[in-house]
């Protein structure tokens, strides 16, 4: 179907992307890890400047602690509806780059190779940001000024669990103020469909720290000492069992079972276990916590209990005899609406106790809980009418996706639609060696901005359905 | 009771030990981690040097493969007895230093303080090297050139379980020749009194892998991903119980029960649990495998198992979400007489395919047997004997040490009594930040090496009883 409008936002994209992809790159080269606090003010600077040279206000909030928050603002044209808001939801830090010796390339010098483009933070989520203030360069070439008011939240902690992000957004409520929330990422799946959520999951990020001496002992005296590491490995096997299941009494409490509806979206996902497999370099085969799941329902509707790293005594090469004083483990708890992350701490902490493992200190490093917006508000269903004109292998939508963000703070302070989607595909490894997304899902990604943005004020003006949360 | 040559010793020892020490420290400046392979030749060659400067011979032999062993040869002089030898084994390789944020001075910049000289290496083993070098510049200062032919073994490959000594010792089986042996290490307990062992545990290090996948993942898919961090401790769970019990199938099978002498020898040995608790700063009461078994007796005549190194993912600060592609644990298994490492390989092997770990690969890193000597060798007595005269505390004998080395070698290879001494404190903490000794203890040990090796040869001619395997 000829779409005269959606051609010429092609057409001015395709002169501005090579000039984005540039600026992606430098954006890509300041190692922003929040995790280990590098490059916070210089990242800022320049996410600011982005801002201003997209022709916006920018404003750095960072009066109540942690990395600064940017507010971005771009007001509506002559021609545009400025009674609607769109707000996008970013974050600039990105998770630290190990293990460094697989990557195939230095994780902060960004290269091209075959239309991919490699970096750190690359899809998570710096790819996105730079392809959404490109949308708003193409529809000021596009003429007539923009066509709503557009909003950025782009924050500095999300790889961190957004710890500052609640109060920021309950202080600066008024400022964040808008009518509905593209969130940060998506991407492609194996069959080039773009994948889209309407919701996220909650975590519950704790450590769990075993301390059985002031110093590390030589380890013969293991015929009498106690020790840490195996403290630790004990305790661990008691919260999981072998099939997966998770045995701390509590921690299923009050999920709020999905509705006939989800549970048919969810069946509507594509899920191509072979693939998975394949992508992965999986060693062993699928497995879900419920015997026999669908690991589709697995992903959206079941929470998750992840070691996510383990360490205690010698680490390196070789043999040392070491008895080690200290053993600890990083474990990420995936959670789903109804799931509260302190409830689930307290859990643990009583399930430690229960099987007498007196010794090890359960802590939560990060808790946020899972949010679902109504994904049949007309905001979402303009966001996949316009994606389908675009993507030509179509669109797919989740009721959630299985990773975890701030959404929940965004839907109680704003209660506003979100749905998340992005510049990523099947292979961009977030969070993995190798990170990277396709310059052509990068272009598209301008393209589908822009034009959504340009259908987004009468689209909202066709009902006042507020969303539930 | 006065003892006209003991005290020309101690004279001679007091005199020397000044220099002794800048020696000691020279040597201790050398960072020679053999797990790391750093610092060989640099080592070596300073070994040499220093069996030259006390006036012996050195052969450095490194034509079977591994770290060069150094031997050294001081024949008897006019006044001595050339037909009898004594042996010492030594080694220049020290345990890496890690962790490093935990000494309170350079490991490799050697410092003293108030009358504790602070190194790695210091204690386990270089300061015995020295010190006994140092016995021999005192008898060639008392006259009359050596009571006996002295020899050395010493080797660059202990702390990673000596895996080219038995080829090097077969080899060269009638250069080291010799009546009978003097071993590493040894030390005073909380008593001031010094330690002695008369044998040795053996080793089977172990490291226990699984490979879930070819690359880390994000951790949102734990909802259908199986995850190796989680595999790993499921299967080191099935290993030993929170009792400490080893459940391995056929991991206790062949052991040699002790002798009812044995057992006494093991009783009289001191263990204060209360010092023992102080000095690592245990935040649990001591457990042994078999329930209620004394401390001296688990730490003397049973085996055990020893959780090293446990790593997966990500071990940095903060948080990472990631599920980990694998998981490593490094295991420490100190055996008795009658147990065999490769059979206690193939016993967990078999362990893991009976219990579902097909995923999970164990290889055996270093294996070593056990050996105990016949205590009651007139060998033994001399130095027992010898030793009751120099340190004021007195002695203690056990039949092995809870600590490991390449004993079984030397015995099946040389056929010779074993007894192990040497300049340690209750403070040393081999294998641990800030290893120790204390300058008097130096100086005492000389003292002991020189009036032991005086009397070495008539003590010997009173029997020759052999020793046992």
């Amino acid at each position: 179907m000829v779409n005269p409008q959606l051609d010429e936002l092609r057409l001015y994209t395709k002169e501005l992307v090579t000039d984005s992809v540039e600026i992606l790159k430098e954006y890509l080269s300041f190692p922003t890890i929040s995790a280990q606090g590098t490059a916070i003010p210089e990242t800022v600077e320049y996410v600011v400047k982005m801002v201003h040279d997209a022709g916006g206000e920018a404003q750095v909030l960072d009066n109540l602690g942690g990395n600064p928050v940017v507010y971005a603002s771009f007001e509506a044209g002559e021609k545009g509806d400025d009674t609607k808001t769109l707000l996008f939801y970013n974050h600039y830090d990105v998770q630290p780059p190990d293990p460094l010796d697989e990557w195939n390339s230095e994780p902060f010098s960004p290269v091209i190779k075959d239309g991919v483009l490699f970096a750190r933070g690359v899809a998570d989520n710096k790819g996105d940001l730079v392809a959404r203030l490109t949308a708003i360069k193409v529809l000021q070439k596009a003429g007539g000024g923009l066509p709503c008011n557009i909003k950025f939240l782009i924050e500095g902690e999300e790889e961190i669990g957004s710890p500052s992000l609640a109060p920021y957004l309950r202080e600066y409520k008024e400022l964040f103020k808008a009518d509905a929330c593209i969130w940060e990422f998506g991407g492609k799946d194996a069959e080039e469909r773009i994948n889209m959520v309407a919701g996220i999951k909650g975590m519950a990020y704790l450590e769990l720290s075993c301390k059985g001496a002031d110093i590390d002992m030589h380890s013969s005296v293991g015929a009498y000492v106690d020790n840490a590491a195996w403290r630790l490995v004990q305790a661990l096997a008691t919260m999981k069992n072998q099939e997966n299941e998770i045995l701390v009494e509590g921690f299923y409490e009050g999920i709020i079972p999905p509705t006939e509806e989800e549970k048919q979206a969810v069946q509507a996902l594509p899920f191509d276990e072979e693939a998975v497999s394949k992508l992965y370099g999986l060693k062993r085969p699928l497995i879900t916590a419920v015997k026999g799941q669908d690991p589709r329902e697995a992903m959206v509707f079941h929470p998750t209990m992840t070691i996510c790293g383990l360490v205690s005594g010698y680490t390196g090469d070789g043999t040392k005899t070491v008895l080690p004083k200290n053993a600890k483990a990083k474990i990420d708890c995936r959670l789903v609406p109804g799931q509260d992350p302190d409830h689930i701490l307290e859990c643990i902490k009583k399930h430690l106790q229960k099987h007498g493992f007196h010794d090890i200190e359960a802590t939560l490093v990060n808790g946020q809980k899972a949010y679902r917006s109504n994904y049949k508000h007309p905001f979402v269903k303009h966001v996949i009418d316009t994606a389908n004109e675009v993507y030509p292998a179509g669109t797919v939508l989740a009721p959630n996706s299985a990773g975890t963000g701030p959404m929940f703070e965004f839907g109680a302070q704003l209660q506003l639609p979100i749905v998340s989607t992005g510049v990523g595909w099947i292979q961009s490894k977030a969070h993995a060696p190798n990170e990277s997304i396709r310059l052509e899902d990068f272009e598209q990604g301008i393209v589908h901005m822009a034009y959504m943005l340009s259908g987004f004020a009468s689209a909202l003006k066709e009902t006042h359905e507020s969303i539930e949360a």
